[in-house]
């Protein structure tokens, strides 16, 4: 695997955790109503990376264009996150938006 | 594929279509709070039969082991949804306990 | 779930069902040197479903562009498995062309 | 995270990628009719890592059943890989191992 590759592979595992972390994290705050938005999208997000996960590491002929899907969703989610002063929120938001970058990178 | 092997195969594949409608649908309840472990199994559960329809479909050999595992998780998501008077919570319930049947006979 | 919703998510079972099963019939056959294409592709498009239906049962915002590219990427099996005269080849061929239909206008 | 949590979250990492590595290798060798049963393990493995790590992320109530499971896939693939030579093969049964004693201890 060259660097980028490895780049993006890595920075979709740290996201797929904070979104699992944060979704967890989520379900436990007392002001979860406020939250719904952050766990809806911390499942996609979630879900996404796996799915980039499985594409890159099996070396896929659609890596770019799944890359490019993952980077939306990341971005998306990271905006939700930023919304809230949770630290996990805070932690996933940050973890989106590096793997929103680096996926951006691999889907050029 | 035999009959008995379908028919687990679409309790899943419904099994699936509930439990990802009750999580949504969960998200948009005013008494959020309340449906937080629903919620958690809700997507626990929904994981489970799709990795299951992935092992069925693709004749793994683990799909005993596999469909074992899923009966457990339905049974425990039809026991939390079956805690709550939600309509979407009562078709889950219901979904999850025939899916744990099909799987527990699938195991076999 | 209106009717198009439904049609789409169809779709994308019985073509996860399909690319599953000629996946593994693939990997029984005489000539497997020849279907090392199908055998990749059939995986990357039942996962690619799968993710969709995940996607569509959740209500996810992404719905239309992750259904766009699962109609990429089943275009892209159908084009492999029409290339052989296994009946599980024309089948699986025949789903993804279905589900190709219905993904692209699930994602309009 | 404690630490034996974190030691199988990443064994299970290192696993889903050494399995993709191996799933794709496989498919690009002269002698692919020997690696049927490789390929298939591989995906298998590989599924139940990553259904394994969602698990673990997530929280969920069954991680000690899923990584039970998933070591028994695991030891299942590794069988299977140090069956042959290709360094991708060697690689994998390594990987698998060390993911089948992690999750063994996980699922204690």
């Amino acid at each position: 695997m060259n660097p980028k590759y490895d780049e993006c592979l890595e920075a979709c595992i740290e996201c797929l955790k904070a979104c699992n972390t944060c979704f967890d994290a989520c379900l436990r705050e007392d002001d979860i109503k406020m939250m719904a938005g952050c766990i809806q999208l911390d499942r996609a997000c979630a879900d996404a990376c796996a799915f980039a996960i499985q594409a890159m590491t099996t070396n896929s002929p659609f890596v770019k264009e799944i890359c490019r899907l993952c980077a939306d969703i990341c971005e998306s989610c990271a905006r939700e996150c930023a919304k809230h002063e949770h630290e996990h929120c805070k932690k996933c938001a940050e973890a989106c938006l590096k793997c929103a970058e680096a996926c951006r990178m691999r889907s050029l």
